[in-house]
């Protein structure tokens, strides 16, 4: 871990600060420069940990109004999202752990209930806050209590559909009494990407839309000396009130829009959240911040200072060196490339992960082909499989634990009509500093449960772009999983050939075996049975244990010819898998052998059933025993009689 | 099946009409009777068959109107949910299998892509319409193709995330050009249910707003021998055009706004599509319709007609004497008022369910403690959680399949916060005449694999009240599957008891053993495990065979102890659930087998992989092998040697 900053000196106002009684103890006319220090702290942290700097940035005087204004954590603030929270982590008590921030056993890098009670909601998926407010504000009134309710929501988040279904549902009477919330929606994107959606579009509108305010000064003027013909346009004002003045769609849901103001001006914002505090019912705040504020290589360049890993604020980002070998979500980028020169029926749907999931090279070559639908998940799928019908062959990239939100679109309307389409599924298995929010752990146990879609799980850069290949040319829903980062470095090849479908193959056969007397050295003959890139330390197990490997490819449909020729022929079978034990591919292997009315004793590897916490992931995957070391003395004890220690309990948070 | 309906006399225009063409070449003056004889049709077929009614009623003029102007099936109409296409279906050469509606082998209650070319896409879950729509509009775009897409969609099934999701993207350019796409809303809600959200709330508004057409015709009577007051006030008119006058929010989503129409008026709906058919772009039609229109009894009491069973069409339904026992449905629905007696933080949520739910009683006896939030399965389980956080106790009530809606939210906002709140999972298993759409298959499988979650299922009645009660006093999230329908009849009792947290039961055990002379007359001793109302055939099965039976009550936490013991006491174990078998409660059996180090041959008995139609779910559920003699015939033969007969094969649909 970095040293922990110095921070004596250089944050007078800051230091002050333990708790937001100490924020609100302080005068309004200290609250900028606090500003200034919460923003340069926040600057020189990140730079040392990584993690989210542009939305941080962005919400510093945002956060600081918030806790000035709000009895936190009386009141409760829901961040959505929630990785532009560590202005509100510094405020609220975990300043001196900041220097520990998405690493193991340090601050998460979103909200968490059990690491702070300031921390009311948790987030990470977009789009859950004014649900989850709106719930609070409701059981304040149901208990009688007159704490306030606010959620605290972007843009780009604005967008999906849950956050509509809340708002649809918010600005409603409950129990006779619409609850006291307010949305406080953080309006940045409009300077990053072009707007996806019709309602980045009408908010831009609304931020432009300064016609109808003079237009009606204007009317006034002139018509006040005429009363009734101003009494007809005061009336029309009247029906257009809330209509044409920015707000309109929000006050349709009820709520009483007030904005958009300047997110960085505290004189606006504390006001403006003091008076909306004091009113009840469904208040709307439109802040409208930019990303980066304040660091201007940030403003000029957000996407770059979305999620940076270390660097020196002075310089700011530096180029990397070539990276030694690319990335999964490269090989995934280049692949869709080349199968779109060669099949013009290829079409990708990205919910607005189109840097993340390795879509820039393909967006800019096929622009007419590319379409990012917004952080949408449930449309984007339905919405390709409508593509399909019309003979298309749609490519879903998605992280895995973003497929979560369109799993009834999975079946419904992608499994059930047995449509062609590829799921690319990025992020499978841990993924590191993001943690268990982030983690792809359940997309085997959650696909293999779903008749027709098949499963492929390759071990490598090589194999994950036949993977992709042989996807693309099934005539029914594939879902092909990768995992983040970088995999052993098999360089893929230019061609598009596919893999034999269904069919595992053997990387390891036992070396030191003796068949005719009884067998390997009066060891249990294991065979070990591994699913996606952990196959490279099960490998090295393999080799250590002189054991039988399988690269198995497909988890459905699973080889069983060659499951039940490696039950026959060995004593005992291991399978391994970056995925949750109940319900995955072991499992898979498992109702195959009782099948096929195979006894033999399985042991089967993968994370454990509870939920991963941030970290390195080599430490993390180290700890669940699923590095090679953990492999060989998992199999030792279970097969060879080892009495191995006890693995390190750091996976429990 | 019943008879086929005698129609030749009755149906002078109808009869002639095999295909859309047919109804094309009729004149305009001839549809008003086709509508006639149509409603009538639809009326006496469903009077005979069962299925759904009001809503078929309401769309008669629409879907003779639709397939007038439209050229069907090149032109695409994708109908959301579904049930109310029998009109659809009619017309497209259906009519003589009618009879057959929702029977096994028979048409489909929902459009199927392989029932009909006319049916270009499966729905039956809401709101998918426009997404999909969207999909064949933008992949005729692609491939030059100048066909129409049109998604007819409800004003509830509007309210859902996902089509706020279609909207916000089918409005804009999609490679530089908004698609041809035309949405049908169809608004017939207002006159049924109070609405439960800013948008029915809203589309009621629009349809009671004829205010702003009086005043703008009244200000151009005023105005205009005013020549710059007039110029004035058009300048706010059109400002004001699309905001004020209904269509609003559709307009600012990027859609053309026509209506509100009388849905039932064909001179109205004729010139209306073929207007907008001719018309580039996004365009959106507000259609105003009647549920139940034509039939007097069902005008009057539209959901009672929902979706009634066989009746009279003369003398309408008649109230079915009290049935013998009571739907798992109504235990829930007693559960639920007397533990909101007992326990005043219990609160219930459903998303539109509240007569499937069985909460109508909940409802009127604690309205304040009552929130349907509208079809909004994520917003429902989000805002629950929300609820959780402030020390309530949130029961959502919410049937299998929808919760694959929530997946997420399960995972991310519940189950990772380990929140205490109850699912109550009605239509667990199969479902019947609704199908694979609606069938709770999976529930089991993508529950299991996520870490905090608690799963029951209890085999009766009144174990499912003492489950619910079990799961409300549980500090965590925990799900309770029950099915369709009635059970076994084991009466519940009044208390509030709960079960011995994660413990099975035996309830029968072997009688013929002879320990001492290696058991059981020679026989392999054989343990049932049995998860949920299966329980009861596997009784009869186990009495027959003279097996143990044992009620599992828990998938998770398995009872791992009584697996064990059973293991170790019998020769081979059988698991039977009403669930797929990939990663199915058998499977946490074989996981808990093999992470004992026991192996014993075991038989897993559930619904195979693959969609199950619709039909009588006894019938099902024999055709699946899950009936008694079902389980007799494949325990003989896995476990005693019996080659029986193949099972029909009626479920591969």
């Amino acid at each position: 871990m970095p040293p922990s900053l110095p921070m004596t000196a250089n944050y007078p106002l800051l230091n002050r600060i333990q708790t937001p009684s100490d924020l609100r103890a302080l005068g309004r006319a200290e609250l900028p420069q606090l500003a200034l220090e919460l923003r340069d702290f926040i600057l020189q942290s990140v730079s040392r940990t990584g993690g989210h700097l542009s939305s941080n940035l962005g919400t510093v005087e945002l956060t600081i109004a918030l806790h000035y204004v709000f009895d936190t954590p009386e009141d409760r603030l829901v961040w959505d999202v929630g990785h532009q929270t560590y202005p509100h982590k510094v405020l609220t008590g975990r300043r001196d752990r900041m220097h520990t921030l998405r690493q193991l056993g340090g601050l998460s890098g979103f909200p968490r209930r059990d690491e702070s009670d300031y921390d009311t909601f948790g987030t990470a998926h977009s789009s859950t806050s004014i649900s989850a407010a709106l719930g609070m504000a409701l059981g304040a009134q149901q208990k009688g209590e007159k704490r306030h309710a606010v959620a605290i929501i972007g843009d780009g988040a604005m967008t999906a559909g849950m956050a509509f279904e809340a708002l649809n549902n918010g600005g409603m009477p409950h129990a006779g009494r619409v609850p006291n919330l307010l949305v406080v929606l953080n309006d940045n994107d409009m300077s990053i990407s072009p707007p996806v959606g019709a309602l980045n579009k009408y908010l831009a509108r609304l931020m432009s839309g300064k016609f109808y305010t003079a237009a009606r000064e204007g009317a006034k003027q002139v018509l006040k000396n005429a009363p009734p013909l101003f009494e007809l346009a005061r009336r029309f004002e009247e029906h257009a009130k809330g209509m044409v003045v920015p707000g309109t769609i929000f006050e349709e849901f009820g709520f009483n829009y007030v904005g958009p103001i300047d997110g960085h001006d505290l004189d606006a914002l504390i006001p403006t959240l003091e008076n909306l505090r004091d009113k009840p019912g469904a208040q709307f705040l439109h802040v409208v911040t930019k990303k980066g504020y304040g660091y201007k290589l940030a403003e000029a360049d957000p996407i770059a200072y979305h999620g940076p890993g270390k660097f020196d604020p002075q310089i700011g980002l530096v180029k990397p060196a070539a990276a030694p070998k690319p990335t999964f979500t490269q090989v995934f980028g280049q692949w869709l490339c080349d199968m779109a020169a060669a099949d013009p029926r290829l079409v990708a749907i990205t919910p607005a992960m189109r840097e993340g999931s390795g879509m820039v090279e393909f967006h800019k070559r096929y622009p007419e082909r590319y379409h990012d639908v917004g952080i949408a998940e449930q449309h984007a799928v339905t919405f390709a499989a409508g593509l399909a019908c019309e003979g298309l062959k749609p490519v879903v990239a998605i992280y895995s634990t973003f497929l979560q939100r369109a799993y009834d679109q999975l079946i419904h309307d992608v499994a059930l009509q047995n449509l062609p389409m590829v799921f690319a599924l990025d992020r499978a298995g841990l993924v590191g500093a993001d943690g268990a929010t982030h983690a792809g752990a359940y997309d085997i146990a959650f696909v293999r449960c779903i008749p027709n879609l098949a499963m492929l799980t390759p071990a490598d850069e090589a194999e994950t772009r036949r993977a992709l290949s042989t996807a693309h040319a099934h005539d029914g829903p594939v879902a092909v999983r990768y995992p983040r980062g970088s995999g052993a470095g098999v360089a893929a090849t230019a061609d598009l050939d596919t893999l034999p479908w269904g069919q595992g193959e053997i990387r390891r056969e036992i070396q030191g075996e003796d068949r005719a007397n009884g067998g390997h050295a009066g060891q249990p003959r294991i065979a070990i049975l591994a699913f996606g890139p952990l196959l490279y330390p099960a490998l090295e197990a393999g080799a250590k244990l002189d054991a039988t490997v399988a690269n198995m490819r497909f988890v459905k449909p699973l080889d069983t010819a060659l499951v039940e020729r490696l039950a026959r022929s060995h004593d005992a079978l291991v399978t391994v898998e970056e995925g949750c034990l109940p319900g995955g591919a072991g499992s898979a292997v498992l109702e195959a052998l009782q099948a096929a009315g195979i006894q033999v004793p399985v042991l089967t590897l993968g994370l454990p059933d509870r939920f991963i916490e941030h970290g390195d992931p080599a430490l993390l995957l180290s700890a669940c025993g699923l590095d090679a070391a953990g492999m060989e003395t998992a199999i030792r004890r279970r097969f060879l009689g080892d009495k191995a220690p006890q693995l390190r309990n750091v996976v429990n948070g």
